[in-house]
């Protein structure tokens, strides 16, 4: 895990109470409330927000404010994704949708989405809640993408695949970057090269992300295996084991993708093919490649007191296991 | 119907035209989005705004964005409650759930309501921010607590029945008639008279709504019937009936409640205790007190432009049949 100053830690943990006490009156919700937010996440878009805003200048209160209100919308695409995906897990523990059912999802999501705006309009600072605003809208446009994509079976292309990555998480790294430095009142040119910096890495963080999916075959971190795979998406290393993969492994591929059961022996010959030397060498090359400009963006912000634990945010993204 | 000066109308047209321009470059979205508001609704809360801005000062098209925003959220919160109520029907035409599937729909809400916000930041009235974010949340409050009522088979008594009432269509009822009083710059006492107009209304709207659901058996308006009840929700009508009926009935009724299917012999025999005197005694005694309150309301605001129309809008609410 990345190292923290005591300050960063403690503000990370402000952000989680901060969450946990917009309450609502109504037994229900809080219950649903409560179960969601007691299963933390790595809570890396809260962290570049409260980097991002790191100033003597500004109250240390408005960050954690800013860094729950993302942390929030985070938490709401999370939920909805769950009823489009099907999802049975989430952050370790059985999703909402399986405790409870997709109609509460759908409305503890709509909930959620509405407390970040109202947390928004108290923050008050327009340029914020217009950058939050669109990046919501584009989430909501990727995962829209991403599901029609896969209802109608169409192929995609790797320029594809890195808009979807781009809208489902990029977007919010790079809206998280940017209103993290518009809070802390800099320049343009500094709020551009942070919302830059947010986007590349988000990038590299998805690249890993699907990655992970594959590994998890292999890594006892309880994060389920081959996801992504079951739900039928096409993510980067499927994509170049495919463009790798001779005819009648792209028909296994193809016959596979999809399927909620799929065999051990099935399984592992899926990793086998993720594992091609040619399909590593471009997953790496491109998760390298996001790495680099992350850090190609970061170089410009070497007087921020941010620096260091950026520069470790963005190696752990890399090697991340979980 | 009730009659609306030209200039009312043509900016109600103009409310249809500015949503409709919110384009998406994808075309996926696009066909969900035009499909969505090709079928027209009657944009009352829409209207409910535009009288409560009406002022010569005010530019008009702020007005017609301002009631433009309040008709997306109104229609995302229908998209998503159509996902919760397995419904098969919307405004005359099948829902997007039907056509599409209930994953388009959790996605298509998220990106019509934040399509909303994105309208409210550059209409840029923090007051009004701030009293949509918390509208749109007590919707969501709303539709939690009657999902949770039905799924817990919980009783429920009027106070309660009330309280959903207002939070799922009172609030925006409310909020739309506050909001477009705060851009009109009226006065805090009028702004608050519009909002409990508003909520009044919505609150008179909604019991209609109920009793529109039993009277669609009768009524040759293309309204499905009994859609509520199908749903096993105990509405205004439903509560008085069950207050009435002897133990028999209560049974009875009690036995189809969230039935799909219900054969036209029993269909008819619950619009006859809906139908009983004293259980429409009530229902029109309920009716009366809101649109009598409404009145009141609107009683403080005779000197406004908006008068004779508010008039006509509150006499429809409580005799339409559509």
């Amino acid at each position: 895990m990345y190292v923290l100053k005591k300050t960063t830690m403690s503000a990370l943990g402000k952000v989680q109470t901060t969450i946990k006490n917009e309450l609502a009156s109504e037994k229900i919700i809080q219950e649903i409330y409560e179960y969601i937010f007691n299963a933390e996440g790595k809570k890396t878009r809260a962290l570049i927000s409260l980097l991002a805003s790191e100033s003597q200048d500004i109250k240390l209160n408005n960050r954690i404010i800013l860094a729950s209100i993302i942390e929030l919308l985070h938490t709401a695409t999370l939920v909805h994704d769950d009823v489009v995906d099907q999802s049975e897990q989430r952050r370790g523990t059985r999703s909402v949708n399986q405790v409870w059912t997709n109609s509460y999802s759908v409305l503890i999501g709509d909930f959620i989405y509405s407390k970040a705006f109202i947390l928004m309009v108290k923050l008050g600072i327009p340029s914020i809640l217009d950058e939050l605003a669109k990046a919501t809208n584009d989430i909501a446009r990727g995962e829209i993408i991403q599901l029609d994509l896969f209802e109608k079976k169409q192929p995609i292309e790797l320029n594809g695949l890195l808009k979807i990555s781009y809208l489902k998480t990029g977007r919010l790294f790079e809206a998280s970057a940017k209103t993290g430095a518009m809070l802390a009142c800099r320049s343009k040119e500094e709020v551009k090269t942070f919302g830059l910096l947010g986007k590349a890495l988000g990038t590299a963080f998805q690249i890993q992300d699907d990655i992970l999916d594959y590994e998890a075959l292999k890594l006892n971190t309880g994060k389920p295996a081959l996801k992504d795979f079951k739900e039928g998406k096409v993510t980067f290393p499927l994509y170049f084991a495919l463009q790798h993969a001779n005819a009648k492994d792209k028909n296994f591929i193809m016959s596979l993708l999809g399927q909620s059961k799929i065999s051990k022996k099935d399984q592992n010959k899926i990793y086998q093919l993720i594992q091609n030397d040619k399909t590593q060498k471009d997953i790496n090359a491109l998760l390298e490649k996001y790495t680099k400009e992350t850090l190609r963006h970061l170089n410009k912000l070497k007087h921020h007191a941010c620096y260091n634990e950026m520069i470790d945010l963005i190696t752990f993204s890399k090697i991340r296991k979980i």
